[in-house]
């Protein structure tokens, strides 16, 4: 993590129609990239124009969070899709978040995926590998931002695509670095100062540590802020003065230095 | 109609997951523009993936159907949406397509309006005017494919956006040159001689006769080709050789000469 | 209001999948009859599952809230959808509640009509009739819980079925005791103190005062309790007191006296 | 197969808004069982009241075909949801088509799961045992239409539930019974002399020929006609022609006389 810098980036635009999930306008004054959910496993048109409209005027990365079609299971139920009907799930979504912050004048600089896409994409080149080139053909400049996964590492690689790996501080991760499932027992850790603490961890050693105990190395770019949890906001102003006080500084993935074209 | 270059259009990909509407393959080797169905009124992903590659293989050109998100009624009821909705609808969906066209090598060259939006639209200046507006914040080059209307034609003027007027052989004028709705009687003609007779009046005199018997003159550059009616392939056909016999040559709006950039 | 016994209600189930609207458990503690909605505007049927069981562990009537197919609009968004179809719909979210009552071993007692197809019902005949119709039709003991409306109650006797007239303490009404729309400017009464001044002058007189100041005869069986603002849960208590008050008994619109088979 | 009463039952009302599958008029002369799709995998409540309507008309057996909620893959994709949920799903199915039927008259005799619900269930008893559960506590008159599984008619004995097995003479069976999935070759049998000679083996022997070659008993009370293949109406024909050839009537499974109250 040369020079410290990191972004901090939030899942935002959860709501759909009347329904709310978090406290957007809060978070959006403090993190730096926002993945906006594209009306699939949650958001819808209205809510992602004044999602896009709200980052831009704070002048926060604007990025598609795209998932399963499934709003009653929020994107975190398995869905049997074959790879290029996903693709083509997954181009859709990126395109109309796309438009969406061109037409607010604005540009879309990344995209992640989201819940039991997000899992299997990282667990399995198979379903990466048709996701990424898919990515890549709608537009190769798309910063992929991740948690750690040699699945998706490798199939963007392959599609010449910029990986920029998230840390989610308050989920467990297995020894290859990936996350534990939901269901297990203390896999999404709520007590406030351990996160804090596996911030400090990671700031400081560049490393996290396992669900078995292990150490694992996590070169990340940014760090995860759950929004749709209570004291959400209150814990992205903790881990911004954790990061200012290891002498970091927060800066957007976009305009992270090492993340510039080379040459 | 200087130089008798003529547009054929037809809707596609109204199908969804299982369900097919009209026969894509035939009419995709017939018309020289596609407008396509973008998951709202009907379509979905994969669909979309599909009738784009299609389209691209025949060269024909790509453009978006856009509509409300009703696919039970097909996007032919009446929704009552707050036109800033009605606005990020429309942005979501051509985005949406814009998207597949660029994951497929292809380019997004136009887009129209769907069923009871595009009814709205073309009667009422309240509604084309930010829908216009919308749309040409996404991308101030697509060209609008629209049945004839002062509405549309004055809101694409206010934003710079240029009107390609679509005529529907199939369906009865009134006076203003709007469509009259669908469940007046005759609204809907679906005798072939009749259609036919009406493409030859336009081709040579440049008018439609109105329900009301009055002669109208309708400047457009496309003839739009219905594929979800029976003997929707041979009509198109027919319209073929009524355009060649008439003189004209069928081109692409994209690539009609008096809508080329001046200069 | 003979014997002044009224029924507290409150719209409930309005969550979807992830999401939540209004404290339903609180408000299942304070009112006599829940209004459920059926996964059309709002819910789904996990949520209608878990409202059915909360009601019936309280002894709450259950009723079916059905509305118009539009989550994004919360079914308050008017669609121009034919009344045969719309009968389909509204049996077809009766039959569902129905269904997961009776699977719980409760039994609905209720409907009502819920946002945009309730104010076209209200004031509409051509709309009422045809709806009630097939209430009847489903279930002739069912208990219309609704506005004042004349079209309804005429739609109603009609059909031999029985409206128990609810009053919305936080709507003003116009002459004919419709409701106001909500985009009229003091529609919605947000001052809880008015709001519980409308409910004791109800209860002493049984009048409401009109938009336009008029006072208007409401004979009333319930009074609707909000569970989506702020505050609701407090109101329901002040409401339950005022009723207590004026020496009146909450009392479930199924067990009411003057609503049992006469003879 | 005592007295060699047989029931012939369809997938009917699998259409969605516009769009059609199948041609259910003339499936409708020529089966005593109707399955209908209840607006989760496909159907919507006008083509469901419109289906009950044509069925009550014949004397057809009206069913609920619950499905998975994805419409573009039409119920096929296995989805990962927790049992309570699917159960709360088959209810509110269930009970929207009971409902349907009751207001046009008629009664629900019979319920069967469909795609890869209905896989789910016939190949594990922890699927097939909260469902048919969540069946009998909705109601246990009903009877379950099924292919032919252990799980099921296990489950279904535990609840008091009657089971009616069906037989798919296009499809391919494994030596337990089950169906073979649909991607493996030649699971779907598309030759209607190969069709036809099954029928005629089960008629006469009891028995179908799996997928291996073996030999198994198969105490069918129904015979599957797929109306979503082209040729379904003629195959129906022959399929009528077959048992009356083989000395069978065609009798509705709730007009059966082993499944008459004993008693």
């Amino acid at each position: 993590m040369s020079a410290m810098e990191i972004d901090l980036n939030a899942d935002l635009g959860e709501g759909l129609g009347p329904w709310t999930m978090g406290d957007d306008q809060a978070l959006l004054g403090l993190v730096t990239s926002a993945n906006i959910a594209c009306g699939f496993h949650a958001g819808d048109p209205a809510i992602m124009a004044r999602t896009v409209a709200m980052a831009r005027q704070r002048g926060v990365d604007i990025g598609a969070h795209v998932g399963f079609p499934d709003r009653q299971g929020f994107g975190r139920r398995v869905m049997q899709i074959e790879t290029a009907e996903l693709a083509a799930m997954v181009v859709y979504q990126l395109g109309a978040l796309a438009g969406l912050a061109r037409a607010a004048g604005g540009c879309m600089t990344h995209m992640s995926f989201h819940g039991a896409l997000g899992n299997m994409a990282a667990a399995d080149i198979a379903v990466a590998a048709p996701l990424l080139r898919a990515v890549a053909d709608f537009d190769p400049r798309l910063i992929i931002s991740s948690s750690s996964s040699r699945a998706i590492e490798q199939a963007a690689a392959d599609c010449g695509l910029t990986v920029a790996t998230s840390f989610l501080a308050d989920r467990a991760y297995d020894d290859q670095g990936l996350l534990v499932p939901r269901k297990l027992p203390d896999s999404v850790i709520k007590d406030e100062a351990r996160v804090l603490a596996r911030v400090q961890q990671l700031l400081k050693t560049g490393t996290v540590t396992t669900y078995s105990g292990a150490t694992l190395a996590m070169p990340v770019r940014s760090i995860l802020v759950h929004g749709d949890t209570p004291g959400a906001v209150g814990l992205a102003h903790l881990i911004r003065d954790a990061i200012e006080a290891a002498g970091g500084r927060i800066v957007p993935i976009s305009k992270q230095a090492s993340l510039l074209p080379k040459g």
